[in-house]
């Protein structure tokens, strides 16, 4: 199939190129001319604006005009799909792949279907590895669109590869994508609602394991007596729990390679970023009144992580000096 | 009555003088010098060694040598009990005043009392306020041994006061002591035990306020849009919920006159210590199967507080590196 | 002063007893006709209507109408505050008292302010007992106009009362009114914003009680070993905390009110309600990045209360069958 | 090699089968006789007791007796041995498989190596999926022991197998069991506690999924708008994330086939259980002074799992009738 694919950025790029790899014609737009340079030299054909992707994209097409938008969410993302939908026509599908706010879809999927046009949500998992090994895709939409799209998402996605069936038939009514890498998860927000609690979850695995590391070299601390220290070494335990261990994962495999190279990570600031989906994904959990201890203090060792210290650790020290004439000072 | 007071420290000292005002005769022994001279200036008998004080208990006394141990946890406060039991005569009482574990008591309870000694344990709030305040106390023995004590302990106590008294009428078996600010909690360890779960809702009352007061200030912090900041005065903020509010306490009290002399608390580090009953108290609830989850993060803070980074943190900036080409930057 | 009172609830009708008690001129109304006519029966003027009440405000005032809305949060407030603007006056007060979430305050006072007229928010916590006490307010709006309605907001506030002056000269700058128990907190939006978080921080503060009564109430369970167990009494502790410990507040005289009615608290459910307030100050935490575990953990203990067993108590049952053929079973 | 396998349920009994399938000759005993009589019939030499099996693993064997012990963590495993080391020889091996706390393996091996007996203590993942895949197994005890003991670990593990290498050498200093599914984690005790720590981080995965499931389900709950809800089929999510995302893992796998069998996961109870080695490994992190929420709201979860309310519920519930007259209603 034909598409246009605006920003070429780690994401966008890959797919562009596992796309042209699985025979689809892509037509590539990128604020950066240099980006559309390397990837038409790639086989892409090179836009130089929305307005001359749109011209690009109906000739020779099959009437539908397809744009992959590839952009961080936001205002950039919000402008693109205006910008797109003002000329687009009945029938021509916007798909957002990025990292949207699912309350963002549901509002442009609505403005935009009063024009006829598709909205589609896809939320995006695998990092940088999805070019070789596939991207998990979460989407929203209407099932009549995605039947039209499956090729290209059959294409981006990791298809079943080596990945043992789960032992039991999947029940009737049940997605067949779901098996290829890819689902219809519901109607447009629906798929970045997925990827939203897919990354809230991440987060807290990252934290689970980031804290059982932590406790295994705390072992040799010298907060403990000396007698009762353990040396470990990390590598080994990393490795180990990838085979035969109930623990057993994808991040866990990250985490082994990376004690390989380094066992004391000591090339890593100890600064650890959050992006809006964990946020997002404790405020879901409060609208519908879930708690979730695990996520939110996976999200908040990440903002702890980022300041030296806390006013509120002040306020502490400030009370403790007030009952009991404590004076903290550094250890 | 009269009483040894072993430990002329903060704490052991001002009880001291909180006796001797009451009309108590006390001894007094301190590993160091200069504080039993201090406080033999100010009436006390000098004790310069237990074996010392043993002699002066006895001499004029009613038959029973009253110990007072004031004295850190742990080691010294130990073999301290020991040293004293070894030459104690039946119906001698040895109280410990500090902070032990629970479980230390109930052992030296038992000890004690196939010899006919009676041991109380005594959990003290009241910090460095006490020796004018009162101290509240939690105490664990035999009820025959506190009918004896008594008199020390109201002497201790803050007494009713212009505290209002609880609008119910107490009921039928309740202890009469609790509105004077001291109880006989149970068997020996309890005293304790309750003063440690004292401690445990001390550190969630203290991280709630911090948290509050954290987000109080964050709301000036340049993380938000600079039309969504409110520049709030924390002094009036902590004044005002003193009069009338729901969350009003003495560690608000506390925590507005720190705001008063120091709006930024600049002049407190943010390590923030944590002693052994906040740790324990956790044990405790784990044993109960009680979950704590509040408690618990508060001892957690107080954690993190004291290191620059974990090393969790740092495992979470190596596996965002491996899945998604992360790089973490300090901000 | 003269002001319209439109909500007479428990808060709204107390609220404006106070006011009359203090010689303010009170026009009321409620949907409720019932509980106009009892408050006229104490002196308030009845108004059938907002209009009516509007003519009424005019009729011999200085010329600026103050209302004061006093309604639950939401649509009903939001309906009534347009209501009042639609036909109020450049010098015209409009007074949210209730529990808005503040950045409908913002929205409302931009709105408001293109007509002249004033919008102020107050936060007020006191609860059934501010009628009595007085009531702790946090007032957003500019100062002009709280100079002008500062007679109507001593009225209610507690006052200095015999609440001890805290230890240090109140800072240049600092607001005056806060010793009286009411304060300018900034501009519209930042009464409700202070409220917010201090309501988040006496969930908090609530949930760190409950913890320790929890591990209290638990140490006699038979989940421990016989010979470990403490039958302690819960009301005997919670009253003599109330006296000289580091933990006394009001939140503990309630409990321990509460405790002497009836130990075991069995006429509670133990489902607990929460409002907005909990909600919105996490979501405060997260756009400043603050970290704030407990005031969260806290929120989700009253989410858990409400809920027999969660879904992912189930995931957990069903991975545990998965890797180990554990059967979960009541216990 | 010759080796007797102590306690033949779940865990020993298959170990056996994958020792004997892997070449070994395995002395059977267990209390219950049936056990044992299945197990010789597959191969195993029966022993009736203790006693018994000594005779039977020293006839022919190399004058070292291997004894595995695979039986409930605590006083059976003290016990049991107890009695075999009372008539151990120097050089005979006592190896602890089950779960026992790490410092009880200290304690013991202490006290076996005055003998001269070698104590190893084994902690095994892999459930009951083990005798197919293998054991993971970390180990504790002297390089010595393990390199004598070699071919019945690698026996027992999972070997190299399809699982992908980490990509990057080895260091040196590493061990070379890791790759093939077993360590030698350092001194007696080491064993245990990394397999401890295994398990409190299993607990944080676990629950980290459980709590994104819950706000996936939730989504569809009339807890929000109905305009807002999400109808979404968690199985075609727990599938489809399980090929290309990034929180692929073998506990997803694990939840992939429960909600294929059962969307609604309605056979379980929803009573968690927890075995001790979540709530050693929070003891762990509070000696080492290591901040571990994540990892300690996943044990408290469990426990909130099996009650109905909690006294602290009620403990808020009381607090806010008190402040508030609100009367907690069960919704």
């Amino acid at each position: 199939m034909k598409l246009g694919m605006i920003g070429l950025g780690r994401m966008g790029g890959n797919m562009a190129r596992r796309l042209m790899a699985g025979g689809h014609e892509v037509v590539a737009y990128d604020r950066d001319e240099e980006a559309v340079k390397k990837l038409a030299a790639e086989g892409a054909v090179a836009a130089s604006s929305l307005d001359d992707m749109r011209g690009k994209l109906v000739a020779g097409g099959d009437g539908r005009s397809i744009w992959w938008v590839m952009l961080p969410a936001g205002e950039i993302t919000e402008t693109t799909v205006e910008t797109i939908a003002r000329d687009a026509k009945a029938g021509d599908v916007v798909i957002d792949g990025g990292n949207s706010f699912y309350k963002d879809d549901v509002r442009r999927a609505k403005a935009l279907a009063e024009k006829g046009i598709d909205y589609v949500d896809v939320g995006t998992s695998g990092g940088v590895w999805g070019r070789e090994r596939g991207y998990c895709m979460m989407i929203g939409g209407r099932e009549e669109t995605l039947t039209y799209l499956d090729p290209i998402f059959e294409t981006l996605a990791p298809g079943r590869g080596d990945i043992p069936r789960t032992p039991y038939d999947r029940p009737e009514g049940d997605d067949w994508r779901a098996e290829k890498g890819f689902i219809h998860a519901g109607p447009p927000g629906s798929g970045h609602f997925v990827k939203m609690v897919h990354n809230g979850i991440e987060y807290g695995l990252m934290q689970a394991y980031a804290e059982g590391f932590d406790i295994l070299k705390g072992k040799a601390s010298d907060k403990l007596p000396e007698e009762e220290r353990f040396d470990l070494n990390l590598t080994d335990i990393a490795e180990v729990w990838r085979r035969g261990s109930v623990i057993s994962s994808w991040l866990l495999d990250l985490t082994a390679a990376a004690l390989a190279k380094d066992e004391h990570l000591d090339h890593f600031s100890g600064h650890v970023a959050d992006s809006g989906e964990g946020q997002w994904t404790i405020d879901a959990a409060m609208e519908e009144k879930v708690p979730a201890n695990v996520l939110t203090a996976s999200l908040f060792a990440r903002y702890r992580s980022r300041v030296e210290h806390t006013f509120g650790d002040k306020v502490l020290s400030a009370m403790r000096f007030g009952f009991g004439g404590h004076v903290e000072i550094p250890q």
